[in-house]
């Protein structure tokens, strides 16, 4: 099952080599992870998505727990959370392609935020489903390069996850 | 000086915990890091924002080169590129401040992604200087939560980083 785990850590080195290594050291694949600073610059928050077993996931999380400057872990999996990812993509547009792909940017909302006389580079957010259908959308004019952050997420009003 | 370093790296576990190790064994702090998959489910790309002397991180990003699962390095920071982030904040809003909150939204063209009796989820991208100066914009009113993703980058058109 895929686990999106939410963790509060102090913004110091090391910290994320750590929390790396006991999900590698398990065999863990992590699918994505975004690190940024929070409000407080002393904090940071890590937010990582990953697919196994339940039960290894919940000893990861109680290890996470143990390890120095760690914060706070949260599992979000079972909570009711929103969840967004950024995409920029670097598409060709010959002439006669750029009215379908602007209607393609209009449909997904997103933006066009660098053009080339042979590229335009798009920006999207949604969830990972959105931007994966956006994507294959894109795919037949050819996507020249392709940038995503991963996936964030934050627990549904009024609860609050810090 | 802050440094964006874009990273493909072969989508195993261990790498990105090497790529931590890195950095941290030099005493350097990641101040933000976007792993995720790119179009090749075998290949992801990071994006990782560092701050330090310039020829250390020209030593890193040698070393980084030589290290097994490591695809390219890329420092974009003497190059032209675009940059982003995305971040979602959790307001506190009373009655009194719903328009106010509102107006600040539509400055930036954000989107209000869920709404509860007395906060608004805020969803945003922009580069760090935008977000940073909405995010000043709303402590006023009591920021419960926020999730950032850290920066993404990518090479201006035509130039793709791949």
């Amino acid at each position: 099952m895929r686990h999106t785990i939410s963790i509060l850590v102090d913004n110091e080195f090391g910290v994320l080599s750590r929390v790396a290594g006991l999900f590698s050291g398990r065999g863990f694949n992590i699918e994505s992870l975004c690190v940024a600073e929070t409000l407080d610059p002393k904090v940071s928050r890590m937010t990582i998505v990953t697919r196994g077993d339940d039960q290894i996931i919940e000893q990861i999380t109680k290890q996470l727990n143990k390890l120095v400057n760690i914060i706070k872990v949260y599992d979000l999996t079972a909570e009711e959370h929103i969840e967004r990812e950024l995409a920029m993509i670097k598409v060709n547009v010959s002439e006669k392609d750029r009215a379908e792909v602007l209607s393609i940017v209009d449909i997904f909302r997103a933006k066009i935020v660098d053009v080339s006389p042979k590229t335009y580079t798009i920006e999207m957010t949604g969830d990972n489903e959105k931007v994966n259908a956006m994507v294959e959308l894109l795919k037949p004019f050819g996507i020249k390069e392709i940038a995503k952050t991963g996936k964030i997420a934050i627990a549904r009003s009024p609860k609050a996850v810090k």
